[in-house]
């Protein structure tokens, strides 16, 4: 081997990162190499803390450095709508359009028979529990518009709707700024049906 | 902000890599809270002990973890052969190849009077140095074939012709497996210039 032992470790754990190939390993550890100590030491740190310090909202099931999460313990959402998404990244993406302000609950995954994944898998006893005490009107299912997805939210719609509660699915069409000629006819499909009244 | 502080901070440290953006950090970091302790622990550690352990070879300013680098402590190495290249990653693109067994010097950059780069601010002297011995025979210049390389090669070769020594430099030409129709047309004439007999 003609790298030192330590880049060779370096380089092995960097390529386990998803994403990142031999290449992008290598470039990575010569930038490692070649910056500050200060720099390279921080993101060490950081990596360390966020083991250290990140677990699961007790209440919504996302990342939390408290024992509830920032969203959980914020005066300023509206407990009203409950939106259920799959993982916590999920919160992130819909955080990032700041078009929703209620509260979340993430199941930690979806339906899925083939991988074993099945009702007592996710956290939907624990959901059932959240809408038990009258706070939540809507339930928003923000599973991803796919088959596994879908089964899921079906599956939830058909727990939840006997509650009395409004429940609902985002929308699916096509992609803003998109184009007609490239989309997917499933998507065009799925537009055509859910068209709106101008 | 939605994230959790800790989850904020190791974003923004993945962003400081070459080639993450913040997509690919997002995606690293959900690979790290998910991934199970000891796994991104041994990442973290692999990061620390890079820092701690890893500085130049005394001889040939390549990475080393002891006084000199694993290719100049080997014994099976032609120490008649040295090739000089502009950084450590140079040595370990020409390590892979297995197609040279000399020796490296490691100049640590190379001559651009736009950044201010001059002889002194490379590890010229030492390269002088070492060819004072009588050991080496030949000097392989092996900087990149852009306009800063050449010119790099172009100062070393006069320094090193005059003491008698073989100087070469690596070939210019086609890739292997490219295409004549691809070829720019500087690499297409530097491959008419230096082609071969048969």
């Amino acid at each position: 081997m003609e790298s030192a032992p330590a880049i060779q470790k370096l380089l092995d754990e960097l390529e386990r990162m998803p994403g990142i190939g031999p290449k992008s390993a290598q470039r990575i550890a010569y930038w490692m190499l070649n910056s500050d100590r200060g720099t390279v030491l921080r993101l060490a740190d950081a990596i360390v803390e966020v083991k250290n310090t990140v677990h699961f909202c007790s209440r919504c099931f996302n990342y939390a450095e408290g024992e509830v999460c920032e969203i959980c313990a914020s005066s300023r959402r509206n407990a009203a709508i409950l939106c259920v998404v799959s993982e916590p990244r999920d919160i992130a993406a819909i955080e990032r359009t700041a078009a929703f302000s209620g509260l979340y609950h993430v199941l930690g995954g979806v339906l899925s028979p083939m991988d074993g994944v099945g009702p007592d898998d996710l956290h939907i006893a624990e959901l059932l529990q959240r809408l038990a005490d009258d706070t939540v009107e809507e339930v928003v299912l923000a599973t991803n518009p796919n088959v596994e997805g879908e089964t899921t939210a079906a599956y939830l719609a058909r727990l939840i709707k006997p509650l009395g509660l409004k429940v609902t699915r985002l929308a699916s069409g096509l992609p803003v700024g998109g184009d007609l000629e490239f989309a997917d006819e499933v998507t065009l499909g799925r537009a055509i049906e859910s068209r709106r009244a101008l």
